[in-house]
């Protein structure tokens, strides 16, 4: 697997700052060194925000960034003026040790709310990490970012003449508007921020907003894609939209997989819809209840509870014209229990679930989502203590 | 406890028809024997809904009903028109034991969707209601109502010369506009169904719309209200809303205490609220999220998670300005972690959470929820297999 340092002109780096109490990798650095320093990214849609993502707003604000500088086991949120003084040092810290101003280095954090950012291990791993930089320290930064993540996530796409790199976490706290995720997109192609900012939008509109593990949006959301210009070759919008998109989706499929306690990989179609939207609405809706993911993990293929949860969905639907089927096999037409419905094999790792609203409309939408099982609640029950 | 059958006009029965493969209780009958029949009732917010919630709601059309017959084990619910002709039967059978008209005749079902009505067993289970109508038969009703409730649930509360009585049913699919809940609520006093209707709309909105333990809604959820006028006495409207205001509040509690695979009860204040409707909405995210829950389930001070929710939730708020307290200790005051956050003691069964939204604003609403549990996860992911 190859990730962000693949493209030319990045440089990467990780360190153990000691952050994480388990003393795994919790530091990393991503050098953009150009030619070009174009970047782009998509927050989190969580109105209450961590300091480090107050501070990468700005710092992308003009369309250029030059370093990611990251952080695992501590989310830096919730940390009052502290905390937005802590990720404004950091981003300073990384500024001076490459020589540069504090406005093209974005700071990233992920890990525990509410507790400040240790700033002794901090400053020491910024040090570790910029004499560090190598250009092949991709894999080590993806495995510095990893917080409840069992495995790395990377990705990589090749163009003709140029290639895309990623690397993400996250696994729970994962809903529309992104999840508890930090993705950052590397590319050598030579472009302008804004088609790298349209290029990311359209790309996680279809990838990382549409995997729903819980429901729940973190405060620290981040996805940043940042493009050297080092291949000297300008693909145009349609390619770049192509790259940036499989690698999202790679990286999404990855988080998925890796959900937290997943036992289950669920994929839920609504069709029949009025819109898109309205689609994609009601299958968050089926994606979040708990009482069909409960069923998921039991491979109960309990499709009444599709039902009972579609029918709260702003969509509109006919109610007496849903149909419902499960890996394929219909369970409910026209809103109406099919034969054999209770006897579909559920057993395997992924399912499928195809709803149709009824409407007679062609709008229609994915959701990817998990089972609830017990390991999410024993993951999800004891995380601070 | 005393339940539906402590008021004066009103008789009961239950019986073992056979739809339950446990072989437990599961119909019931109750009869408001007069002189008056004034009826009021509220149903499930979900567009799709079972049969016997068409029936019931075109029988109660002029706010009078004289029965109310209930089978557990089965919601007929998305059983087409056969589930409808089933629903329609029923509420024949009855009128014509009792020598009525159909119209006078509710159907409430509960239990799995999707399986059609054993309409043999239905109707034998019919005339032994009907032939085990019994002044004293409130309790073994209550019982008969149960799916995965583990106990009964009445109450019951006495006025100047007349009286109040109640039975529910209810434990999961649990959501605001009721849940996957039934209830009966009986009195002797002599009022209109214009009245008895406002009482009962007042009090589901203080209790059983404010109770959420899972954020689904059922199919089947009716609450239904029936005046005999026994007493010969009318309360007025303040009297009348208060003692049923109290029966609800009862069983409400009870239900949250019931609720499937619950440790811990939690208690949801929002204020400092735009309104009271927002500081609901907010509780409501909350109390749905299920990382939050996972928390509360592992004893786990985690307020990050409170944090992270109610940045979602559809309500104005400072976000620089949330303050968060558990059980009356502080752990965050103006979005910053308190000392001694992580040390609070969340050891107990109640759990009473407080959040301010920091706007200033007088809007302030309390929403009631369990933790998520290993055994819930259990219970729903084995239920119709």
């Amino acid at each position: 697997m190859t990730g962000i340092t693949t493209p030319r002109g990045f440089r990467a780096a990780a360190t153990t700052a000691g952050i994480k109490p388990s003393g795994n990798p919790d530091m990393a650095l991503v050098v953009n060194e150009g030619p070009e320093r174009a970047a782009a990214a998509v927050f989190t849609r969580n109105r209450i925000v961590a300091s480090p993502v107050k501070v990468t707003r700005r710092a992308i604000a003009d369309g250029t960034l030059t370093a990611v500088v990251y952080n695992s086991g501590n989310a830096n949120a919730l940390n009052g003026s502290q905390g937005d003084a802590d990720a404004a040092e950091t981003q300073q810290l990384v500024a001076q040790a490459l020589g540069m101003e504090p406005g093209g280095v974005a700071v990233c954090s992920t890990g525990l709310i509410g507790d400040p950012l240790p700033m002794d291990k901090v400053r020491a791993g910024v040090a570790a990490l910029v004499g560090g930089l190598d250009a092949a320290g991709g894999a080590a930064a993806a495995r510095a970012i990893m917080t409840t993540d069992t495995v790395a996530k990377e990705a990589h796409v090749e163009g003709d003449g140029w290639s895309v790199g990623a690397m993400g976490k996250g696994v729970g706290m994962m809903a529309p508007s992104l999840a508890t995720m930090l993705v950052c997109v590397t590319t050598d192609a030579s472009i302008s921020s804004d088609a790298l900012g349209l290029a990311l939008r359209r790309a996680t509109a279809a990838t990382f907003d549409v995997l729903d593990i819980d429901g729940t949006t973190s405060t620290n959301d981040t996805v940043i894609a940042l493009a050297s210009g080092a291949s000297g070759i300008a693909p145009d919008q349609e390619e770049l939209d192509a790259a940036i998109l499989q690698v999202c989706e790679s990286l999404a499929v990855q988080m998925q997989a890796d959900a937290e306690g997943v036992t289950k990989r669920v994929s839920i179609t609504v069709e029949g819809a009025d819109s898109d939207d309205e689609a994609r609405e009601a299958a968050r809706t089926i994606g979040r209840d708990t009482l069909f993911k409960c069923a998921m993990f039991g491979s109960d293929p309990n499709w009444g509870r599709v039902l009972a949860a579609v029918g709260m969905a702003p969509a509109t639907m006919d109610p007496d014209n849903i149909s419902v089927s499960f890996n394929g096999q219909p369970v409910c037409v026209a809103s109406t229990g099919a034969p054999g419905a209770r006897e579909v094999d559920l057993s395997g790792a992924d399912i499928q679930v195809r709803v149709d609203l009824g409407t007679g409309g062609r709008g229609r939408a994915t959701v990817r989502t998990t089972d609830l099982s017990h390991a999410y609640v024993e993951i999800n029950s004891a995380y601070s203590t």
